[in-house]
């Protein structure tokens, strides 16, 4: 498990096949591993050392590949940062990490320069489109004078990569993934998502978040060709599958709602696509239905996971993915522990619970991260009996389809009973004028949380508080529906494209403490 | 990467599926989770402590896969010595594996009986078919009464099995097998030989050899059905084919041979075979070509390695076997390095060789052993700059194919010139006389080795050690032709149904040293 290996061997098996494209700009898999391992040399000479940290902070780009390969190959480890941090969350990141160099993009210029002023004038290398802002090395500069080194060669439990969690709960913590873990991700999606040596993989989100970070991985172990946009929009999308005629993306269902309802959906060629794939958040059934209705010669598959499981514990695999009567029920499960992986349902002692019966969903394999980084504590908390503990509350069926019921710290506990907000969401956007919904548990002096739903209506549409409620009475029992609705233009979102749900309760929660955060 | 795991998982999702056949016993994937947490349980108490070694000395069956699980899954380390070693050899490695614990086979319950002898009485279980001999424990009685217990959740690094390997120069050597080794070895072979969840897989050959071995572990990770019978024979293999709808098997081109001259081949239903897979020998030309003409509905991969490599570090895919003129070259070929491996050529100074030329073969990646038993020197020496020095002589194509021209000691020095046994052995064999032949360099006064063949003819042909000589000087350089030719009725074959010209060589150079051996 050496993920520099995998640049290596595609160079030897297809050194002239596209190994990225951005903008632009191609890139064989001869000339890839030849930058990677100049600007490793570029790395090593300005000191970054065994497990010393790099920071790449800018949106994605095949540079943002190269650099992170680069701080692998010469024996760091790559730290991409959240392009939506805030200045003060970045900061509190910059000191987490105490890395030796900074590799920025355009837009966050200003950000790598508050990090070298407070690092001794360490170097910040500018991976952007623009012109080299003073003080900052240059990219193209430093790779082309730079000597190539041999791959130092970590592998196997040397952390390859941080990558920053939530925070939702406190500080973010930094997960360590190592060689092993994402090698082993990769591999498991390979396998899963049916992928075959040259796949072209379109990076459609971020590439700082692990979900479309461990993609990266996989394309790389495929010899394939990455294709890279700077960010998400429909349009960039649609332009790049039908310009390089994309095999494979990943996405999160707010990603693939706006993709299909967007009035350029049916202006494009889109027939190289063969497989989507989503996870991250709880996919609407009706949204998926519509989806395999109208891309029918595409494949779906979902994943589900964490950052700490890098990220992917499982799947469900596209013959799964059926509207016939008697599996469509499978739609609404995660699917199964993928490859070389455990999974199981656990109560608060962390005993395993019978078939069937809701618990925490706890995983084992070689995709479990390291720790986190220098969080001992949080770590064996987390990983306490060999099992990462996710944190999430679900149950498990004999065939081994894992079903996500909630977050256990969005469960809303009201007069003594436990209602999944995720039960109540998909009741409420199935009413014909909600576009989406959020559901939390709100403070109630008589039932301790009460259920309250925030809705985006669709636009033009329109619904009543009342009528909402009531359409939600009549499906479900009535402790489970909501006693109050608010009415918002958008939904906060995390840079994983999740609602944050956090944000929502801020305001009903100020200055009180819920039992669970 | 924990092997144990696959079995959990396998239970999870398939708990009621087929997991092992052997004869008329058939379990289930729960059945065998329990039988081998059960077994461990036992071995536990029998004294089995974290890496403490399990010798399994038998044919192959059911119960050998169980004891090589618990073993694992106790903690330990499984050792499977050949059914071929004799009283000597297996001595030898008693005393090298210093063990605790023996499960023995039918046929070799005085080796058995001679190591408990040596080693204080310690335990000695009878996994065979009769009436278990005085001393030793019942392994049904045993796995009965133990309680299981927990996986010990060995994994990663950690050492899984020791297999020992060839010992035609000097004594054999363990290889310590890593549970990543192990496990990366099994998902290459699901990837580059396109197998899904739930394949039905025979063990065609003997289990204590890492060939047939590391196929396990491909079984259990896709929660398949091992298909297991004691020993290779063609009338077994059609046999379980046809009755236990066989999607695959592996073999070495003899048995191939075997299979495609038997009489009874036409005879079975082999209908449900999609996949047959080769390697551990050169394939000759003829024999492939054969098999793709006769069994059109099979396809067909090579696997190339050895033991230190877990042990496939190449396969030729089935796209790659094509009759097509342009492409059949490819036949030749060991093809390509597996997912996450990287194969290089390099000189006897260990540095990287131009493209096209010949040098020795070395392997990097996850599949790489941990090293030899006990014998850090001479680790350090075959894993010298982080590859796996193969020992044998090829070449790579600028697509990443892997030509093995020999073994670097199968080489003929003849008058200063390099010759290939490899290629002389695939011109006699092509004269239609010919059955099998075996290429060896003798010590000659003039030229220092000439070149020599062993020759075994078919069945009712004949031809002279003149014409078979002159066959070779139409088709070869003059000085490549066997100077001499012997003619024998079977070759001395090795436990991996490999050609031992060590045997071959050894009454031409009694008394001699060969430089290279």
């Amino acid at each position: 498990m050496q993920l520099t290996l995998c640049l290596t061997r595609a160079r030897r098996i297809a050194a002239e096949r596209t190994a990225m494209i951005y903008a632009e700009r191609k890139k064989t898999w001869a000339q890839v591993e030849e930058r990677v391992a100049r600007l490793a040399g570029a790395l090593r000479a300005l000191g970054l050392g065994v497990e010393d940290r790099l920071i790449v902070l800018g949106h994605s780009s095949d540079r943002f590949l190269e650099a992170l390969y680069a701080a692998m190959w010469a024996g760091g480890i790559a730290a991409p940062l959240s392009t939506r941090a805030t200045a003060d969350e970045l900061d509190y990141l910059f000191g987490d990490l105490d890395a030796k160099i900074f590799v920025v993009g355009d837009g966050f210029e200003k950000d790598a320069a508050r990090w070298r002023a407070t690092h001794g004038d360490a170097p910040v290398i500018y991976m952007g489109e623009g012109a080299t802002p003073p003080g900052f090395l240059d990219f193209e500069t430093l790779l082309r004078e730079a000597a190539p080194i041999a791959d130092a060669a970590r592998r196997g439990d040397d952390t390859a990569a941080i990558f920053y969690t939530g925070g939702t709960t406190g500080r973010p913590k930094g997960v360590m993934l190592t060689h092993t873990n994402l090698h082993s991700n990769a591999i498991n999606g390979i396998f899963h998502l049916r992928q075959r040596e040259g796949a072209v993989i379109l990076h459609a989100g971020p590439l700082y978040h692990v979900a479309a970070a461990s993609r990266i991985f996989t394309v790389s172990a495929l010899a394939g060709t990455h294709v890279v946009i700077p960010r998400f929009t429909p349009e960039a999308v649609f332009n790049a599958v039908e310009r390089h005629r994309v095999s494979m993306f990943s996405s999160v269902p707010t990603m693939m709602s706006l993709l299909l309802h967007h009035p350029d959906l049916g202006k494009h060629d889109l027939s190289s696509l063969r497989m989507m794939t989503y996870g991250a958040s709880p996919m609407p059934e009706a949204l998926i239905v519509e989806l395999m209705e109208k891309l029918p010669h595409v494949a779906f598959a979902q994943a589900y996971g964490m950052t700490e499981l890098s990220p992917a514990c499982t799947f469900l695999e596209t013959q799964d993915h059926t509207l016939a009567p008697d599996k469509r029920g499978l739609l609404r499960s995660a699917g199964r522990p993928t490859i070389g992986c455990d999974i199981k349902i656990v109560g608060p002692d962390d005993c395993e619970l019978p078939l069937g019966e809701i618990g925490e969903i706890v995983a084992a394999g070689p995709i479990v991260m390291k720790g986190y980084w220098r969080q001992p504590e949080a770590s064996a908390q987390a990983l306490r009996g060999g099992y990462m503990h996710t944190g999430d509350l679900g149950y498990m069926d004999a065939q081994g389809f894992v079903y996500v019921v909630d977050r256990l710290k969005d469960v809303i506990v009201s007069g003594g009973e436990n209602v999944s907000s995720v039960e109540v969401e998909n009741v409420v956007s199935s009413h014909p004028a909600v576009r989406s919904c959020a559901v939390i548990g709100v403070p109630d002096e008589l039932w301790g949380e009460a259920v309250h739903a925030e809705v985006v209506l669709r636009d033009g549409a329109s619904a009543s508080e009342a009528e909402i409620i009531a359409f939600a009475r009549d499906r479900l029992a009535h402790f489970k529906a909501p006693r109050s609705i608010s009415f918002r233009d958008e939904m906060p979102m995390s840079g994983a494209n999740k609602i944050l749900k956090s944000e929502l309760r801020k305001p009903f929660w100020a200055g009180r403490t819920r039992a669970v955060n």
